[in-house]
């Protein structure tokens, strides 16, 4: 069995901030873009600042200033690209008998959308290269998504109906969008929520 | 969208060969280990034949003697770590309504056989950072596994059904043993088999 890294003393993403330079938000992009390629690779250890910035074409001291240290870029470079406040919210509001559908259709809308698609995918690729980025997801989405979404299932088995539900919705991202198995790639995101909408409402509301 | 290469035209691993020497598989299994880690970390184009026989500690010449080629190489290094016509056989033989737990079972069973979980990371992790071990893994699960299976299920619509089963084990397998998502991680291997063998039925044999 792997080792399980603590990532509990790593900082957290920071997510936007306002009043950035013009050309500031795309050298950050340009850094966290050559951050994911080079920790999905060449995992969390291997990985350096400088082959970073050089990828990036900016100096070292850029990165640093921006990110604060290599751990910092690594949680900023693998946060999800959405608040998990938000998506909690999206999928709790509404009837309970549709919490399924409304988780599924969550998970679908960033998956579609071109420009979150790709730091979901750097997540899983890096979480099957690094324990660290393994440990990051684990941690962000239990923590972030699934539990709070758990905690109003009312329910003593809340965590291991999330986590049934989390294996769902992860195998849909590597199926549909990065192994393309047809005909599930090929199908409107709404097809599929009505297809895997009755398993995420038995993992979290049925019998198990 | 990603370009999705056809891979019919690679060789078919060829399994295990009978007749060889003491000490070959050993040097076969350590270049196809040093294979699935460059394979994975560079994706096929730039991964490299020479790259991967110094990882393995060997000469250029006795990769190619053992393997053809590169693409002989990457398509047995990436092979499913058990024989696809005796995975269909298990799956199939007992009663229909257990379908879904013998999946499951058979599933888990590769996953928890830590000689074989290895090489289903390598899939997983080199389709997550190759189009062409994507389409590898693709072809090999629809064909091999997926279609075979969903032949026995006599209905049109098999193949989607049998790609939503593989939404959900894919799922599974990454976020058993590789996101190490708790509590999913620490149950025993019935009692996850228990758990999503109803998705899986209702995935083969219910109403979508």
């Amino acid at each position: 069995m792997t080792a399980r890294p603590n990532i509990a003393a790593m900082p957290q993403p920071t997510g936007k901030r306002a009043g950035r330079r013009p050309g500031e938000n795309r050298t950050r992009a340009a850094i966290l873009a050559a951050a994911r390629t080079q920790f999905a690779g060449a995992g969390y250890d291997a990985a350096s600042v400088r082959a970073i910035a050089r990828a990036a074409d900016v100096d070292p001291a850029l990165v640093l200033h921006y990110f604060g240290s290599k751990a910092g870029l690594f949680t900023e470079a693998l946060a999800f690209p959405f608040e998990a406040d938000e998506a909690v919210a999206r999928i709790l509001d509404g009837p309970r008998v549709q919490l399924g559908r409304r988780l599924a259709l969550f998970f679908l809308s960033i998956w579609d959308d071109p420009a979150r698609r790709e730091p979901m995918m750097a997540m899983l690729r890096a979480a099957t290269t690094s324990t660290d980025a393994a440990a990051l997801l684990r941690e962000g989405l239990a923590g972030r998504v699934l539990r709070p979404v758990g905690q109003q299932l009312g329910r003593p088995d809340a965590q291991l109906r999330m986590s049934l539900c989390a294996a769902q919705l992860v195998g849909l991202g590597i199926t549909r969008y990065i192994v393309f198995l047809e005909p599930l790639a090929s199908l409107e995101p709404d097809a599929v929520a009505d297809l895997v909408a009755p398993t995420l409402q038995r993992y979290m509301t049925g019998k198990l």
